[in-house]
């Protein structure tokens, strides 16, 4: 099985690596990190470069994609990127997402008319898409798979895995990559941080947009 | 704050990446990816290669050093690497592990007669460094915090975070990265996996050590 994950400037690193950790570790799984060029793709904020070891242009028959999130806006009219979602996307068996790489499927007209989700800040920005959306961890749209925000993805690939491989597999992977989590707090959810928390971080995150 | 993420060859992408989402978000973090020469590292299945900016010998006075695990047993004699780890240890703030990252903090000396933790399949591998192995997800002696295998590094960073920033900050930082856990499966532990699969796994590792 051929899982192309694809990189793009100001790409979430978690978004990418969460999902590899677990989908990386399928039997007979082949990854490969894509990107526009071969070569380093840096995060958003700049610290971090993974290396995409293939171009877009080599791989044109992935089994499943992923498309991480990020600082996006630059990508929602990447045309290159865009047209080569559309073409993959028509022999893939899943087509994915983590956090706001929903936008860039849903720009590539692939999610038009679905059910989908994203980072919790960005949920309204998939109507501009005539995505609808859904605020769940994990969507599941026919072969269209979209998570909520950055550690997600762990989440989506631990439930693709037991779709793909069995739920047997799924779970020896979980244990794998100790996947107990016991976070110190409570508050990963808009919900479950409350309205202080939740507009300090929509605050933030307005700010990182706008410098950009 | 100055982080040095220490990379090295075939370690383990999420145990670096998972601490990097969540402590890079802290207000001042200076992270600096870091290896004995800088360019790309690959990881232990080798599809995923993150590059390291910078040369350990660049990076002297650290005032937070995260080591990853994966398949650390050429690591345990690779003396710049373990001269490097003891040097800056002389002057850290703190001196944290992810999964088998613990077994090269040990083999540096650090760890010697304290409290740490490591992947659950390795626990043992501390006592050849005369250090206690206590299996919990988390563990915190004076200045020296491990976490167990590979994910447990995102709820490392939050505690660690939310004692250095606050916890507010911290808590904020999980909301960002949306860590809402919901795994599909509950077998994040070898208690919670059973005996079947946690055997399967445990044979596993020892092939892929064994191939090594």
């Amino acid at each position: 099985m051929e899982i192309a994950i694809v990189l793009w400037d100001r790409f979430t690193a978690l978004d990418a690596v969460g999902p590899y950790q677990v989908l990386s570790l399928l039997p007979g799984a082949d990854v490969k990190f894509v990107a526009e060029a071969p070569g380093p793709v840096r995060n958003e904020i700049r610290s971090l470069a993974m290396v995409a070891d293939h171009a877009l242009s080599d791989v044109t028959s992935p089994d499943l994609v992923i498309v991480p999130g990020g600082m996006e806006s630059a990508q929602l009219d990447n045309r290159p990127l865009l047209d080569w979602l559309q073409a993959v996307d028509a022999t893939t068996t899943w087509t994915t997402s983590v956090c706001t790489g929903s936008l860039i499927l849903a720009a590539a007209g692939l999610l038009t008319g679905r059910r989908a989700t994203t980072h919790w800040a960005s949920l309204e920005g998939l109507k501009t898409y005539d995505a609808t959306p859904v605020s769940e961890r994990v969507v599941v749209d026919e072969k269209y798979v979209t998570a909520a925000g950055v550690s997600s993805g762990i989440d989506m690939a631990l439930s693709l895995a037991g779709t793909i491989a069995g739920e047997e597999v799924a779970q020896a992977i979980q244990l794998l990559i100790e996947y107990d989590p016991q976070p110190p707090f409570d508050t990963g959810s808009p919900a479950k941080a409350g309205p202080k928390i939740t507009e300090n971080v929509r605050t933030l995150l307005t700010a990182a947009t706008a410098a950009r």
